[in-house]
């Protein structure tokens, strides 16, 4: 007999729903605005009829509710501590109200974390003990899982790979730190960075065509395009990118020794040349005897990863 | 009913061994000579007659032995991987041939993840689920405690605090990388530092007076030694080298939300001052929301760390 959850993905402007099968395939999606502004009792209230629509039109049974959201979540208890995108979520017992509302045991964690429990259950990592995903966006952030589980760390809020040191001199970080691994890899600096090489070059690269004409308003998926277009230049920035982020993992490897390192997010789609960069980072500067252990892979779940990962979590509760 | 367990720590020039009782302290103590050129074979009956000998001379059962090396170990199978400083101690069943030899169950660490095990069970974060060790000598080890139990990773090597890195650009270090914490607090490096410093003010300083007069003698101890009198120049040299460290804990503590950083070793004698700039340094740069949570304290079971830390193995084991 096939089992079913329902993973949430609980974002400032949309939640987006999916009841997953217990291999991970969502057989069934549903995306409906947040209506933050309506407050967050509102906010649950639509999450929960979500849930039972998505039941109802089934006809499955589920096993439960599991719900990633970006910020600081009380995983062990359910309770959101606070959303940077959705104002007056405090302290909001989520997990109980959905369980009151809908019936179903409610799980509750970081989205980062989430994500990485989806790879590793029925993901790029499935089956895998230790590992470390990291997700590259605007920010980059970061999920460990040890043992099978996510490690939530002593007060919830482990697993800022993006905000390992990798210049202690390096530029100002959003985090108020120096020289983060987020400071030289988050889609602005990837663009910045872009810039810079492309501007040394008087501006002659297919990156320049790929953002529309105009060598300022380069992104990363420009440059992986125009890289996928055989651009000398776009390869290189992708390869350096890619050297930069092997050397942040470095650090993250010394200390964890994991099987496998998991990489999502937009910038993840650029391939195997992003890639062979990680490796060469994370081989030339990290311990042999523990970079030489460890797998680079892409993430798998795509887009999908927070309804997947959050399912999950509801289906090993 | 007191239960007492023995703790070996397996050195290349000695082997150290207690009788410790279930708080950790230690009753008996012994130490023999390794006679590493004899083969492995000897040294561990050299280690089974110690064994029993204390066992022997304090009338009492005990609920097994641990033992901890520096190097490469398979801590679960009780198997020596390989040993830096015992030749030929290769894939060598220590944990079997103890217990053949005197019949108690065996426990085998790497040392420095025996030292953090011993810290978080009888020592300065007794209690605590999640700490980090770190200890500062030649190298700069560590041992990372997760869920209460020692973090092996996985292919038993994780720990590796040391290599975090600080500095991308930073100078070689031993393990083939670049710019790693250790390449600027280990002991040498810290007596680099301290030479640069007290020539660049002329020799001015109680250090080099603590050095036996010859500035290029400096060791760390002497420098917390002239720090300890007053010099000024010393108590700077401390600061500094406590803020790298702070700076090098950054990752680790932003990766792991531990509760506690628990720092031993030789320097970590320096006291108060370098303790001041290790917190200033993971302060200033690490995520608030997380560092905000983590206390950094000194370790507390000194120099027969490595015994007690064993034995707690064997006694929680």
């Amino acid at each position: 007999m096939k089992s079913y959850a329902v993973g949430i993905d609980l974002g400032g402007t949309n939640i987006k729903a999916g009841l997953v099968d217990s291999i991970g395939k969502i057989v069934l999606k549903k995306s409906i605005e947040t209506c933050a502004e309506q407050g967050y009792k509102r906010v649950i209230e639509r999450m929960a009829g979500l849930v039972l629509e998505l039941v109802r039109t089934m006809g499955e049974e589920v096993k439960g509710v599991g719900i990633g959201t970006p910020g600081l979540v009380d995983a062990e208890r359910g309770v959101v501590i606070e959303l940077p995108n959705l104002k007056g979520w405090t302290n909001v017992p989520v997990c109980g109200e959905i369980r009151k509302l809908t019936g179903y045991r409610c799980f509750l964690g970081n989205d980062a974390n989430n994500m990485a429990f989806g790879e590793s259950t029925v993901g790029a990592a499935k089956g895998k003990r230790n590992i470390v995903c990291i997700t590259l966006g605007t920010g980059v952030g970061g999920g460990i899982i040890i043992d099978g589980k996510v490690y939530q760390g002593s007060t919830g809020v482990a697993g800022e790979v993006g905000h390992t040191i990798i210049d202690m001199n390096g530029p100002e970080c959003n985090c108020g730190g120096r020289g983060c691994l987020e400071r030289y890899v988050g889609n602005k600096y990837i663009s910045e960075y872009a810039v810079k090489v492309v501007k040394k070059f008087r501006g002659k690269s297919k990156i320049v065509d790929a953002a529309g004409g105009d060598v300022n308003r380069i992104t990363p998926e420009a440059v992986y395009r125009a890289a996928k277009a055989g651009d000398m230049t776009a390869k290189k920035i992708l390869r350096d990118i890619g050297r930069l982020i092997g050397i942040g993992l470095v650090s993250v490897v010394n200390i964890l020794n994991p099987e496998m390192v998991v990489i999502g997010g937009g910038v993840a789609n650029a391939g195997e040349l992003l890639f062979r960069g990680v490796r060469d980072g994370l081989m030339e500067r990290g311990m042999k005897g523990i970079v030489k252990s460890v797998r680079v892979v892409k993430a798998k779940l795509g887009n999908d990863a927070g309804i997947i990962g959050s399912a999950m979590l509801a289906m090993r509760g």
